[in-house]
């Protein structure tokens, strides 16, 4: 199937529920204990009062839409801005996007926004990725 | 106990070896599904003839060194950009590094050079973090 080529303004977007589970695995992966994200006791001492979802696991559902969804398959990351603006929360809903915002058709390489809002419409992570797509 | 203050220059590393468990942990976390990354046969006729690691696990040792290392507890990751320089691959051992180069005291702010590099010294990932720091 050819794939259709790729446009400015073109978006996908997820919806994740971040679970405890998410986290702990996460934490395996990035060696990132810190306990803010793990321990409930301490969370609820800190400045957020609660266990924080580690800013990387949020900003990796980019990687997930870029990957799987837009451009997809046969594309490749180059790079990734990130801005961390508000905390993601455990049980709370994310919506992370990515939509198309310059082509640069002779080195087949593109850059998107890249954002996640939660429930309240807030933007918790923005940023800018940058790929080449096939 | 008192922690150490921050100084320009200071660093932090650490080695780790991303195993195919890992590829799939954090394929669970970031729905990044691509088969450049899960699966074999289709990795074998790619451009890298082999599965790669997702760019976004390696970096994510950044938050791995920041959270618990430099600044470690109580420090907030404010943003972080990144430069996927060349492909990792399952197997190798890469080291994470962060190294403070920017301290603003009246804003409790520090902006590190962060970089993984391969075996053969080969620099993979490239960028920098914003952190507030306790």
């Amino acid at each position: 199937m050819a794939k259709k080529e790729l446009s400015i303004g073109d978006k996908a977007s997820l919806t994740h529920v971040f679970s405890s589970e998410d986290v702990e695995q996460f934490a395996g992966v990035s060696k990132d204990t810190n306990p803010i994200h793990l321990d409930q006791s301490v969370a609820e001492k800190s400045v957020f009062e609660q266990r924080v979802v580690h800013g990387m696991a949020v900003a990796s559902l980019f990687s997930g839409l870029l990957g799987v969804e837009l451009p997809g398959e046969g594309s490749i990351y180059l790079g990734q801005n990130l801005s961390f603006k508000a905390p993601v929360f455990l049980g709370v809903a994310v919506t992370a996007t990515v939509e198309v915002i310059e082509i640069r058709k002779d080195k087949s390489i593109a850059k998107l926004r890249t954002y996640c809002t939660n429930e309240a419409g807030e933007t918790v992570v923005d940023g800018e990725a940058i790929v080449k797509f096939s």
